[in-house]
């Protein structure tokens, strides 16, 4: 059986903030949307950095997505703009189903390099994701395990330099 | 039974590196400080950021202590030089006896600005430590959930100024 995953946008609403609950990485983020969506500083369906997968009405699977401004880009070569991917994860009864890979692809298909921050015990994923580890540098990485993704035309900075 | 508690700056060699496998958060950053001292990148007993307690000759306590400058400044009013704190981690087995105190005091004790990035379920020991958290902002903290402590005479910064 072959059943198409459709990564799609998440608005800010009560709807996506109650599901935001099931996961695991749930922290000051979501809990600023929340308070921010109660006292009217943000609109209801405003655009949000998440994009998930529903299966049927419910929300299986999220990353989180932001476009860093070639400005602060440390990691790579030339410097450009790039997507930090952070709060990837899909619930437990849906993994091992693609549903980690098609964010992961959705991510890559903007044709920018990528960089995340792992969980411990994710990296096989990220590996057959063809993620690699950053050099560590203390100043810009400090508490990080750096992992990034390379689009064609793009290198790793050599921070030696 | 009082017993005096000293933290001390942790020393880049061979010993430190074995010890650090005890902890849990063992990461890119261990592993990039073995890698330079086995390419003699870095000399034998050169300074680290980390900074630790020893019990008898076992170290059971220790965290990672980053100065960071001025310039890179986006949480406290006035901008001024911080220190960003993590891999603050004491062994299971000496926990409750103050170490995770006294490394925090011990980085209290440079009276300048501190910033951590707190592991989940670590919320209570660190409001003990009178830290709070700081305003959540998805273009500077991503998926980090910022806690801060402020010496006097420092204020957290508006965002949204």
């Amino acid at each position: 059986m072959m059943t198409k995953i459709k990564v799609q946008p998440l608005l800010v609403n009560y709807k996506t903030l109650e599901e935001f609950k099931r996961f695991k990485e749930y922290g000051n983020q979501e809990l600023a949307m929340f308070e921010d969506l109660e006292s009217n500083i943000v609109e209801n369906d405003s655009e949000s950095p998440f994009f998930g997968i529903y299966f049927g009405n419910a929300l299986v699977a999220r990353m989180s997505l932001y476009r860093v401004s070639k400005k602060y880009d440390y990691y790579f070569t030339p410097p450009q703009d790039y997507l930090e991917l952070w709060k990837l994860e899909v619930l437990p009864d849906y993994r091992n189903q693609g549903y980690g890979k098609a964010l992961v692809d959705f991510a890559k298909s903007f044709k920018l390099p990528i960089k995340t921050n792992p969980r411990i015990n994710s990296h096989g994923f990220w590996e057959r994701m063809d993620f690699h580890k950053a050099h560590y540098e203390v100043e810009r990485d400090r508490g990080e395990n750096p992992l990034i993704w390379l689009p064609s035309g793009v290198e790793e900075r050599d921070i030696s330099e």
